[in-house]
């Protein structure tokens, strides 16, 4: 809402304001999936929330799965800006893949009141077909391909054991991001925070090459 | 269904009939829940498959609500027929909580076309407080007080060792458990299945008491 009101309507062309109100749309709806899923999120929840008509937020989306897709997209968005990118500035091998594994899991831990959409959307939408659900797995095998790919990369730089199996060490890795959130969210147990870091770390002690 | 049929209903007491309409009631709902999740489980759905009225259903489970905790329950009780009673015959230690995983994991894999409730439930109700929430933590926590129940008795036999963590040990089991479903549901890779069984097997065997 701050992008809506922050900058005055009448100094805006109409093509800047629809924009501004397309991204206040998509801020807004972005809040209420992270507390209601993305199953939640109805064109009359927006709608409410923005003061806006139904048909108000119709010219901006055209459809709820049209604003469902976009709502992946700007989360995935987010995600590569506050994660992925700030990795890629460490160097190849361990110091990246480590780098990118602190990130996560800090923004998880952050995140633990509202939940992840990737993790929530992936039991929300693993048995509905369609665009919402295509843009969840793409968003997430990005991510799962840019971890392998860091993982193969720190093996051929001799950080990690050649033995090392790098679709093993990512389903290990991405269960303990699952196991977190679901203690955490689910079970209401913070302790596992704790226990999710010591899993992180033990995986990576026991798949690097001994000094 | 086959409940409701399979018996002529005039040799039945109504008491009798009535238990086996709310016995093909549940069976319906649990069908329906393990397909839309038991947030999608409307009484309108279940009248529908059982070509009764609202009214009808309404007669055995006084709300929505009630329906949704009895099918939780439900789920529980099978779950521990087909694997927390049948584990519970093997010795205690090391066969038991071997014996648990691999029902458990069994199961999870022939579940894994209609989804688990539990984990699916943990999703869809961690931020719903209320009835259904409480019976879903309270099945689930009675299943990781078992497994934590059997990993003590392990130690303390001496088939694994006096290091090993067992709230360490609980997560990591949980959280594999966690990720087959994630990758084989939602990401459709079923090579995760192997990739579970092993990431079990290793947490067994760096916990075990060497020979």
């Amino acid at each position: 809402m701050k992008i809506k009101t922050a900058l005055p309507m009448q100094d805006t062309g109409s093509q800047t304001k629809g924009a501004l109100t397309r991204a206040a749309i998509l801020d807004v709806s972005l809040e209420l999936a992270s507390g209601k899923g993305l199953e939640g999120l109805t064109i009359g929840s927006i709608a409410e929330r923005m003061h806006m008509s139904k048909s108000g937020i119709f010219a901006h989306f055209g459809s709820r799965e049209e604003l469902q897709v976009e709502v992946v997209r700007e989360y995935f968005r987010r995600f590569e800006t506050s994660i992925f990118q700030p990795a890629l500035q460490a160097p190849r091998g361990l110091p990246r893949l480590q780098r990118m594994l602190d990130l996560w899991m800090q923004s998880r831990i952050r995140e633990l009141n509202s939940g992840c959409m990737f993790i929530a959307g992936a039991v929300e939408f693993d048995d509905c077909p369609g665009a919402v659900r295509d843009e969840l797995v793409n968003s997430v095998q990005i991510w799962r391909t840019a971890l392998s790919r860091a993982i193969g990369q720190a093996i051929e730089i001799g950080d990690l054991r050649k033995q090392c199996k790098p679709d093993l060490m990512l389903f290990q890795i991405y269960s303990v991001v699952l196991g977190l959130h679901h203690d955490v969210r689910f079970l209401k147990q913070p302790a596992s925070i704790k226990l999710a870091q010591q899993s992180i770390q033990k995986i990576i002690d026991e798949n690097r090459t001994p000094q």
